[in-house]
């Protein structure tokens, strides 16, 4: 059995060796530029803590974890041009240090690339995994579409905003540990409930996500605090205030969103202000806590007893710990 | 036996059947918008003709012929963004009637429908069609970086330029044949002589489209006569000239493609006469016919004899016809 830490290792060391001496470099070396931007890996762990669950050799899964991870940063590359970023992890964006187009062209192979990996996996299990990986990549190009369309709105509703954080970013926590759970020997069944609690916690990490961007410790979080209330950003605290705020506080809260006026710490301390006299930081708690016990309840159903459960099990426990 | 004509039709007809009712609408809609515009369906239709050469059911064939038609119609979707192109076809590009996002994303979003359509093959062969598929993506993208390349550098070599048009254009066409082939019934060999065909075929009519920019009927061809002599385009007619010009000539060549003082027409009119002074036109159809003698050979090499060998033997040949 392997620890997160021991397994991001393996990781970082398999991504540091592939070298993509295909030319033109043009193409490749963005490719390798944003792999080796760091980051926690938390997805090819999943995949390799998914094989490890059922008694499959890691060795196995590594293929098919690093083709999730290209493909996570395949669209990290693309979104980054659509948002304008200028830089991920700290460093230039592709598009920033080399063009618009080789991040384009660049993000479009590295798909294939994506693809090649997970077409490694044996043939036994080959269909099932592209059939998985395939809704997979759909889904996350629906919830980022969903996500830039929010945008432009100025209603969401809790339903649409929580679909769309779904296919964002839970189905590919959800898609990544089905997928190791197949190569580790799972049955279908079995590798359904692996999906499930992936699908709940990758929720419950939208909704911490959520929560850390008012509520963290700037030094932990290692984000501005309030970024997203200053962006508007539809969130689920957001939503939840919107829908509790009742007359006067409902005419604030827009007052603060639609003004152009605001100087950005009054109007963090000011929403920051509504939410605590809403509740909204509980309710965003049960909420994540629905989600983790949903986890957990999927986890439990697993018919495997080993250290990889107790892990996957202590891994999801730790989004109950409340910062106070 | 189904005529190129019938071949059509049936593509057409399940392209406008294939609806994406999946949302967000934005993202689907400029998916059935471009693969509705229209053309030749030459890609598709050769998958048909390979899949008919080897005895096997076209229907058989039909979802792998609209995956690689998706797939074509991914890369122009891209393409156009780079290129900044305004029409396709006469109509608004994808990126100018909606957004650039929009193509980006409902572009990646195709190419992930392309690889779910190219999945539906059956098991046996479903691990070469996917690394068929795969390999054939990657030089794709890897024939319009080097294409874009070519654009800033002064000089391209032959084979450079020859390796670009394989990789961007011939490379697709061979792949399409080869999927069809396997998936009518054609043994691991019997699909590669047909990958060879399609690929020097390709190489072939990406000559013949050299040719006719500068030598073309412009009413048949449909395109500005001398386009790719205005965007002093790096083709097989000014690579040629390039080498063989002496002294004035490859001053004067020299001269129009540097200047930038040119009236159109004057430019094409003079870089034409020194094509007709170097013997390029018959050089090009020289090598054209080169393509299309090997395509010929690895069709002949083909154990089956049927109508739709015929077939594919005079849709060949057409590329001989020289137009005095």
């Amino acid at each position: 059995m392997h620890s997160i830490p021991q397994l991001q290792e393996i990781i970082n060391k398999a991504i540091a060796e592939t070298k993509y001496t295909e030319s033109p470099a043009e193409l490749y070396a963005p490719i390798s530029y944003l792999m080796e931007l760091g980051g926690k890996r938390m997805r090819p762990v999943l995949v390799l803590l998914s094989a490890e669950l059922f008694g499959g050799d890691i060795r196995k899964a590594l293929d098919a974890a690093i083709g999730i991870e290209l493909f996570h940063n395949f669209t990290l590359m693309h979104d980054d041009i659509m948002d304008k970023a200028p830089l991920r992890r700290g460093k230039p964006t592709v598009h920033a240090k080399w063009s618009k187009n080789t991040a384009i062209l660049s993000g479009d192979v590295m798909f294939v690339e994506a693809y090649k990996m997970m077409i490694r996996v044996e043939d036994v299990i080959l269909r099932q995994v592209l059939d998985i990986f395939s809704y997979t990549a759909s889904a996350v190009c629906q919830g980022q579409q969903a996500d830039m369309n929010f945008e432009k709105r100025a209603d969401v509703s809790m339903d649409e905003y929580l679909q769309m954080i779904k296919q964002k970013t839970a189905v590919l926590l959800a898609g990544s540990m089905e997928i190791g759970a197949l190569i580790g020997g799972a049955d279908k069944h079995q590798s359904k409930l692996l999906y499930e609690f992936g699908e709940n916690l990758g929720l419950a990490f939208q909704l911490q996500d959520d929560i850390l961007d008012v509520y963290g410790d700037p030094e932990k979080f290692g984000k501005q605090v309030g970024g997203d209330i200053l962006a508007n950003k539809k969130t689920f605290l957001l939503i939840t205030a919107k829908e509790l705020a009742q007359k006067e506080d409902h005419t604030e809260l827009a007052r603060w969103i639609h003004g152009t006026d605001h100087e950005p710490e009054e109007k963090v301390k000011a929403i920051t202000s509504m939410y605590d006299k809403l509740g909204i930081r509980k309710l965003a708690e049960n909420q994540m806590e629905v989600y983790v016990r949903k986890a957990l309840g999927a986890l439990d159903m697993i018919s495997v007893q080993n250290d990889t459960k107790a892990l996957l099990n202590d891994f999801a426990k730790t989004l109950l710990l409340r910062e106070k």
